[in-house]
């Protein structure tokens, strides 16, 4: 008897190239000029949902992109409902940044693919679909009920998303919302994020005189806004790598010694952290291992910097303004909102009468843990060990920010899984994005695991 | 008997129309697209030279724009020579920055001409010509030997003066050098600037990760350099506003008491700073004054900063580099070179383990005190006396920059006279360029006197 993994293996050139075709789609969504590739992916999809035989399929428009909504309902009152959020878009790709080939023409080097997208987040996408075609090609039906969402607008802040979800909100009901955009901890050791941080992201304006001025003619009488913002900055942080701002770390929730522990068993090496960022010096926190300063602690950091001249050769203007990006990322129980309004507050307090500042606040985006204990969530763990040769999942707190996770906690009241098949080391932003070829065939099998498994348990449950 | 300033009066209006016909050649030096104005605007130069009578008035090539020499010396060897130096090249104008008006097409309002290079400096220079113009039709002879520098680099930082003066030195000899590129006092108060600083341009680089990383993955465990590089600039000053660079003020030469209390004569209000800086808060080193400040102290300014993103919007990213434009303003006695390597030794020495830091030198300029007690400088107290209705010039320090000075005095061991007739607010570099056609005529009656006064002092003095 055929099983849904076999189809899959059986077919496992025809869906790499129908990954290929949607790759293929510069679908960049931060330049608008190419707002029409972005429809083209989106509807790509729809037409792939369809063509697999979804009952419910549309291109759902926005104010910004558009979002790819289905639905596959036919599994009766009995079995749950997952809801799949993936995203369709893509950060900007040019050869100059320092791309071997074409990044959206997809090319295997090495048993992966190379391409724009690839890994972040087309890869998992297409998965997913691949996944219920070869249940459905298999068994004529689905053991759960299946609710799609694959957004357009992920690398520009999810700044529709909210809207979306709050207006259907009812229709998006859900038992479990099941999101394939984090990575492993290693090729052979899947594991499940749970942790994830949230953000604001800030900039902060320093005015010193009305206009530019001479160096020569005003230096040595003015406060250099460059220099005053080089001072607020410097005041940020102690001397040991935690930040200074008054209250900071107060709302964060301890880790418990299981869970400090249970993380130091992963751990991240100097050598490993050293082969990536071309540093030898690590610097933060001294109390904080490697890996809890990035998943499990809140930071401050510098985005960008500008004032006066940066450009070839002299110019010796004495600035009129200097200007920082600033963003904190931050962990469970931190309010983007408060945080700001602390970082606001010190600001101010620590600037001389010698300029004026302003602290704008430019997005928020919520931290979030996830239940480790749902239904969902043991049958992420048992389809992980499906596609991974019965190799038990680990789980890690990832230092990035998906703010849509938090809003699917609040706003539809559910569980959600980060059940991801990338690698920190597969270039996504950057140039040269892969995908490993295994991890999207495992990354297939994992997914019909889940869907057969979260079946079971939830009858089991009842 | 016709005097030649009765015959400058007379023919006020032929001489403005003469500069105007200069001020509407865009001889912007900067902008190598306008390369053939900028020879445009020097052989305007030599002709109108030749067409008031110079024997000798030549185009002279270098590797970057022409440098305009002349000579009339049928004075006689008795009688002195002066070297005059000025600058017919401009700095950028554009109506986008500000102009009320075309910068290459003048206009008068309120009895100011209006245009790029009015006032910096070609109005100055055209002056020179006039006044010599004047004295030719008049007595039909000069009572001085002229020799005539106008650069045509002076706002690139006269790159092919030095090679010039050192080529043409013998050429050049001369007992003295006035040069009318400075601001006076006030309107009604001439002065003569004595004190100008030197400039060491330095770039501070600050190198983090080998590349730019996600702040998400990485940051708490890398020392973003946008922040080591605010860490390193709040570091170069002490909070009373000195610079906190071991040995920085170390030879300078004390001002006298004398000096600093004919200095508090010409005191900078807090009210006219503030007018100009549109800030209320003065910064700097309290003991010294407004004034002391900006002429006779040296100073560290931070010209620009840039690192990782600082466009419209968010970009969480961890910049892998960090960038200050930074120079310092130095007075008599310091040495630029020396400053940038006790600059450069201090920063190494306060780098952190965690980021790499290189301090690139990019160019130096000497500063100088002129001798005070020199017949030609006897001779400009005279003149501005001839051009401003007796009134007496002060002696001011100005916190600029001419390089050049300090070459004269070095390579041809002359005194040099800075006579000049702009103001502060003239607007040079700044959009509305304007001077005053007072001071227009005013100059030339000064540069007048100058000739004669100097002569006679120069035959009393044998």
């Amino acid at each position: 008897m055929t099983t849904p993994i076999d189809y899959a293996h059986a077919h496992a050139e025809q869906f790499r190239e129908q990954l290929n075709d949607l790759l293929r789609i510069p679908s960049v969504s931060t330049t608008p000029e190419l707002a029409g590739e972005v429809r083209r992916a989106g509807q790509w999809l729809v037409d792939d949902m369809k063509r697999i035989g979804f009952p419910h399929a549309e291109l759902v428009d926005t104010k910004g992109h558009p979002i790819v909504y289905g639905e596959w309902l036919t599994a009766g009152a009995d079995a749950p409902t997952v809801l799949i959020y993936g995203h369709y878009d893509v950060q900007p790709a040019e050869m100059i940044d320092g791309w071997d080939s074409d990044p959206f023409e997809p090319v295997v080097r090495d048993g992966k693919i190379y391409a724009r997208g690839s890994t972040d987040d087309k890869g998992p996408v297409v998965a997913h679909l691949k996944a219920i075609e070869s249940i459905i090609q298999t068994n004529g039906k689905l053991p759960i009920n299946v609710k799609i969402i694959f957004e357009g607008e992920e690398e520009t802040s999810s700044i529709h998303l909210g809207d979306f979800v709050t207006e259907y909100k009812e229709r998006l009901k859900a038992d479990a919302c099941l999101i394939s955009d984090t990575s492993i901890y290693a090729p052979d050791i899947p594991s499940i994020v749970y942790g994830l941080r949230g953000l604001v992201y800030m900039e902060l304006h320093v005015q010193g005189p009305k206009t530019d001025l001479h160096s020569g003619g005003f230096g040595g009488t003015v406060h250099n806004p460059a220099q005053a913002l080089a001072e607020i900055i410097a005041k940020l942080h102690h001397p040991d790598g935690a930040v200074s701002v008054p209250g900071f770390y107060d709302d964060i929730e301890p880790m418990s010694d299981a869970e400090r522990e249970e993380l130091a068993k992963l751990p991240w090496e100097v050598e490993d952290w050293s082969q990536s960022t071309g540093i030898t010096e690590p610097w933060g926190e001294p109390q904080f291992s490697l890996g809890e300063r990035v998943g499990a602690r809140p930071t401050l950091e510098i985005n960008g910097m500008a004032s006066g001249f940066y450009g070839e050769g002299a110019k010796t203007v004495l600035p009129a303004k200097a200007l920082a990006k600033i963003s904190c990322r931050l962990v469970a129980n931190q309010n983007p909102h408060k945080i700001y309004e602390l970082l606001r507050d010190y600001i101010a307090s620590i600037t001389p009468k010698t300029v004026k500042t302003e602290l704008r606040l430019l997005h928020t985006g919520d931290p979030a843990l996830t239940a480790r204990d749902s239904v969902a969530m043991q049958a992420a763990i048992e389809a992980y060990k499906g596609g991974w040769g019965g190799t038990e999942p680990v789980f890690t707190r990832e230092g990035g920010s998906i703010p849509i996770v938090a809003n699917f906690q609040r706003e539809l009241g559910i569980p959600v899984v980060l059940m991801g098949f990338g690698l920190e080391t597969d270039g996504a932003h950057g140039p040269n994005e892969h995908f490993g070829l295994d991890r999207y065939y495992k990354g297939i099998d994992t997914i019909i695991t889940f869907h057969e498994a979260y079946a079971k348990l939830h009858a089991a449950g009842k």
